[in-house]
């Protein structure tokens, strides 16, 4: 960490900074220059002293030089962490297909869905049984029902299941019918909701805030792998920027970066992050050219009449499996390994 | 509600979309121009149509005409909403300035601030028991026992008091002790915890997330006002933009808009909004400038060393005194209420 | 066209807005909703007419159907643009490759470098004479030598040029010496570079302003090619969003839209989108499986010592060579063709 | 300046950077980290350093301490820069008020306007004869007739006019005619026409461009400065963010900023900065309060049939002096001076 102090600081004011870090039991290195004195801390830094001399008088400028992450920085940790839930490993080299409709609406579609999923060869379901949604009077889920509808068509097609779970008091239930559990965007920073999932055993995918910068999502990351769940995946699915011709801004850059930045599996969701079904195929084999260890893609058997209205952005099933035939073709041009069934199902 | 078809849907499909408007009980004016039809739908529209309608194919575009938001507008509450609180009346011409620490630190010290803030001619005192931290190493609050503290601050001194409430299950002890609670801007839009506070009956100042339009604020605030809780003050606290120098972009014209678009109060919060010392006095009067109706400021007699690090924007005692006593010129020219002890306290 | 008008907007008002639409010799379809009246344009509508009407009181709002630009539109062009230069087609189907150096320094560095992208299989060298640059105090590029030096390297070695074009009076220098003319970011909407552009022969590569949404970037080229040069290709090169550990967050969603919503041919420049060197790669292949027609890459072969400090996102030739040999076998996947030189050059 | 670089950095990269720093003739002092070395540059630094070092493998990050502007800064000019034409003052307490049309439209029109701003206490007639605009199909404004026009306006009411200048082949007949030159948001890096203002005597208004941070902004101001003219003001007019609802986000924190930052006056723009008639009151007001030396606002006598449309975002010409009225109370609260005229004037 270094401490720039102001250039009109006087120097007892340099010594009075000096000690307080010195007093932490920590080096100091000063360089004067012409405009600003300069001061390195060298040792172990706790993070509230950044904070507290920051707003120190005479201070212009503290640069954190370490990141304010640990658990989930791959300087701590620099072999990929492998995620293994059944016979499915992800972040382990296998590009990893969830698929399945926004919401879950009842036996019969979960049901039928799933089937597809697994024909087309994705190897996880997604559906939401509680749907956090901007206005009040919006359709919110069908709730726990849902959980159990999906874990039934899940187990019967052999399939791994992921479901959204918004507040602490749910984590419990979700996790006893739900082989992931994840995290929405606008709970990225729901800490007590971060804190609980690090007690519960379940892998959870993360999602980033639509806002939050690669260093929050980190942050948000190491509350749950400080809670000692070291089963995290990251998962980039828009940002909010300016344009508003798509949904969001599907940041690809995420993929590599976080990829970087920590040892965490990476997964995209081009449904989300594009909101448009047309750009859910180009939008999906980038991101597995960028390098995704997975993606979350909505797919819906009757999108017209989705009961949340994402099914703007939800491929219709036949597009699910075409899509996947060409990742197939894509994945060891990167490195990865995906097949799809080489039966002939019926779509 | 307008619904657009693209150039090249054919005629059958556009009489399907306008059986399914049928369908709901509502009258449609069509209109076929060059290149598009469009759709008028007359009667009073579920908000799920909207998003039915725009998934169907051959639909181009759907167009609210009205808000998503029916409580929260000022189309169906002309008048604005005052709230009082003891004989504290927010919204209705008087200035409230809540002033306080970030985070309750210890009796002595929220005492004296409690004193200083009444000194200065602030109405209601502001800190933090529980806080919400980018990053799990960093100080979180002193919980419970902070909140009892401020209680007895505020009770000698005179004050009302305002916490943040982080999530449901402290919704009510934070309520048994504050006379609002505060929804902080990561949680504008935790649907849970809006729902208690909506079944609770206190005061509540929701924060505008920092990525949320106008349209997501007021929805949220929806979400509050549908739960039965008709005490809701919006705060604008600076929103996330590209420029880094500020903390936040404190977005000054959302005060005139939400006080055109909705009848609730208004609150600046140009701490938070800028991060930095030296601009919560200019943004200050800005804020009253363009008409809010109150301000929430941070204030710390050892900004040096507060537990925070938010003691880089909090003012001096002196600079709060001065500040309001400017506050006191400006407000009437505004067509504002507030005034300031005009006897001499010692600072 | 859609006009919108208030709910308390009187009915003579409405009247008046009517009937300033019928004097252009339009139709109108008026539609009377409980809250609203919505008034339908059908005809040919002149672009003021929108602006007319946004202003008149009793407005709520005017909704363009139809989009603003025509000659950039695919809906009036259903094909494809191809640009054929010598032999190299951009936007037919062939991958094309652009590499080079951000500026070009003397004649051995550019010819070097120009060995090196043929040699890779790129098509087109890229090369800086006149430099953008945030400051006045740094290096402003080396001016019409530049542009000579590198002519001659590109003739050398077989290879197209592109270079960057400031102000309209240096276009007609530009035209002499390259094959491609490049418009910055910066300059999107420098109108008269725009408009002198259009007057010029020659093909241009537009690149997105960082701060532009698709409409406006489609008026742009809109400008070139309402001044009588149909051969523009958009180029994608990173918006400005509110993260800041890349330079720029590379917008891929804009590869597929502007390719849906327009014919022309479309560019990713990964180099600036990230500007970082290790992003480079990832975002290349990312780029292409998005459906890019083309890039332009930074490559320097001594980066470290570049003149304008953009080394940190320039590739080795190595690293270079490397990407066009993947780009070989992902190109078929996405149905574009690219080849690589069989024969082993040295690097 | 400070170099930080990478943990895997070996002692001989190091001790290269150190040897690259020292060329230049600078002193460098060294600490070295548990995770990473810093090394520290003292003395004078040319701006091409920071590029080439940032660029050196090994480098992990640079950090500049002194900013990259000089001329702009107030750190090289301590006093207020001061601009005086004929006898009003800019900068020097005085609040300048400059008003009128987008667009020059006729002589009858810029004269009625004229009246109407001195009469209300303006200063300043604004007005443009050559207009940036979106799309080519749209008006482009009169030209040098228009300057004309507004020329003869100005002088016979008693009022300095400004006008935009969008090309460096038009800022000798804009200065001929104009008393401040107006540089547009998308030309505020259009460094030819920069440079061009700097060999130009006369007094430049630098609009902010809609996406520049206050570095880059300030750093634009230098351009003209470093050209030899030191009449430079700059204006805030409203940032691009995420929200729409508003033209722009009128970012008031600019104005304290840019006054601490550097010595140069600092214009607000309300008008395009809400786009929005109804909010440019309380804007304007909400500028004063945060300090600004001035306000450029759009007025127009007869809005609703303005030739560019920005008749939406103009004020009436009895709103415009009610609210100059306002801002007569307002200013001497923040230490400013301004007056209207106390004889009534027909509006």
């Amino acid at each position: 960490m270094i401490v720039i102090t102001s250039n009109q600081t006087p120097e007892e004011r340099v010594q009075e900074i000096i000690s307080v870090i010195e007093k932490e039991g920590l080096q100091v290195h000063v360089s004067r220059g012409t405009d600003h004195t300069v001061i390195g801390l060298i040792g172990s830094i706790q993070p509230q002293l950044a904070e507290h001399l920051r707003q120190m008088k005479g201070v212009e400028n503290v640069i954190k030089i370490t990141k304010s992450y640990k658990l989930a920085s791959r300087d701590f940790h620099p072999e990929n962490t492998v995620i293994q839930i059944g016979d499915v490993r992800i972040g382990g080299g296998d590009l990893v297909v969830m698929g399945g409709p926004c919401a879950v609406e009842s036996p019969e579609q979960i049901d039928e869905i799933a089937r597809l999923v697994k024909a087309a060869g994705g190897q996880v379901l997604r559906g939401g049984a509680f749907k956090p949604r901007t206005g009040p009077y919006s359709f919110q889920g069908i709730g726990v029902e849902g959980l159990v509808m999906m874990a039934e068509a899940g187990k019967k097609h052999g399939l791994l299941t992921i479901t959204e779970v918004m507040t602490p008091e749910y984590v419990d239930v979700c996790a006893e019918y739900a082989d992931i559990l994840q995290v929405g965007t606008r709970n990225m920073q729901n800490f007590d909701l971060l804190r609980k999932l690090g007690e519960c055993g379940k892998p959870v995918l993360l999602k980033r805030g639509f806002s939050a910068t690669y260093d929050e999502f980190l942050n948000a990351a190491e509350y749950i792998l400080a809670g000692g769940n070291p089963n995290v995946m990251l998962c980039e699915r828009g940002i909010r920027t300016f344009e508003t011709y798509t949904r969001n801004t599907l940041d690809l850059s995420a993929i590599p970066v976080l990829q970087s930045l920590s040892h965490l599996p990476v997964i995209s969701d081009p449904s989300h992050g594009t909101g448009r079904r047309e750009l859910v195929e180009p939008m999906t084999k980038a991101s597995v050219a960028a390098g995704a260890d997975g993606l979350i893609i909505e797919m819906h058997t009757d999108p017209d009449n989705s009961m949340t209205g994402d099914g703007v952005q939800s491929l219709f099933p036949d597009q699910f499996a075409g899509l996947l035939r060409d990742l197939e073709k894509l994945a060891p041009i990167v490195g990865k390994r995906f097949e799809t069934p080489k039966e002939t199902v019926q779509i």
